[in-house]
């Protein structure tokens, strides 16, 4: 069942400690600022083989206070991925830790199995939901690795078949470059409701309640 | 202690069975012809915290019948990686399950997730071992997402900072494309060898015997 109650103003769950084990990678960081940290602070975990309804509070918490929108497709205790504000095409997600690492050598132990894990749930789920079955997954690590926003995250990115479109825009948009729309808010909310149930469709026909 | 015995024709251990939840991600593959297939039955496991000397058979397995070289820097019985053949910048890895995966969708979920965890040790081990401390993850599934080997495989691709090398190759060559050079087989060598020494310190540093 769904669940009925919800705390908007939920912190995220305590991280474990980040390793640091590579000391090249740490960077001096306005946390307030992070916008990836605030999509974590305001959008609680749920269960993701049970999502809830796309009007609930959970995944509306700013109902009475409009912004930019997230459309959270995934969010457990550890990661979030929602919807990619200036998609390559339909269908483009984000998945990041919760708590604020940098670089991808920055996240825990359990934080990298779990996006593992994840990125292989949530592949599935967009292929199903945007019935493209080629996609590109990429994370970058570093300004001179094109990394925008310095809270590390895998990017999922939908490849339409090129030759059927006809198109020269996906050849140029190949691995992360070229144009990029903004988000059709109007598309994007059935496109994330469809991307949660399909996640949830995944996790259930694997008899698994966890990614 | 590093493994003294080693058998070159030990084959890849049992696979757990594909979930293929992804009807559309399935081809069918000579199995026999795959690349990194061949790899996988040829290079056993190690214990990655303790990896064997360079000159050990466990790394040369094919040293009586010369073939182009693999340069393996972490095997263990679910996964291998090993440099690129064709690097985009020294120090390119790439990371694969020994299994026969044709995307990340086929994976089965403990791959995925011991591939998440591998990611940042790797990806800790590359920075240490080349001193580049921006990198790329890409990972390509299908021809229209420019996927080559069909075989799932995820990229570790080291970058160099771009202006300070003043070249335009760096920015041609971002997100995978652009020109590859062949590996220099003498200095693949030594890099691979620093590369798993790198992996080790990065567990034993964290206390772990595993992924």
């Amino acid at each position: 069942m769904a669940p009925t109650t919800y705390e908007a103003s939920l912190p995220p769950p305590p991280g474990t400690t980040s390793p640091s084990f590579d000391p090249g990678t740490h960077h001096d960081h306005d946390i307030a600022s992070c916008p990836f940290c605030r999509i974590a602070a305001i959008y609680a975990p749920y269960d993701p083989a049970d999502p809830p309804p796309a009007e609930a509070e959970a995944l509306n918490p700013e109902a009475s206070a409009p912004n930019p929108s997230t459309f959270v497709v995934l969010s457990t205790p550890l990661l979030v991925a929602f919807l990619d504000i200036m998609p390559l095409s339909s269908g483009h997600v984000l998945l990041c830790p919760r708590e604020h690492r940098p670089k991808l050598t920055d996240a825990t132990p359990a934080e990298a199995a779990e996006m593992g894990g994840s990125l292989r749930v949530l592949s599935a789920a967009v292929a199903r939901a945007t019935g493209v079955t080629d996609w590109n997954v990429v994370q970058n690590n570093g300004a001179a690795a094109a990394q925008v926003v310095p809270h590390m995250h895998f990017h999922v990115i939908p490849r339409p078949e090129l030759r059927a479109k006809g198109s020269e825009r996906f050849t140029a948009t190949m691995f992360g470059r070229g144009q990029r729309d903004d988000l059709d808010e109007e598309e994007a909310g059935p496109l994330a409701e469809r991307i949660r149930e399909a996640v949830a469709e995944v996790l259930r026909a694997e008899g698994r309640a966890k990614l």
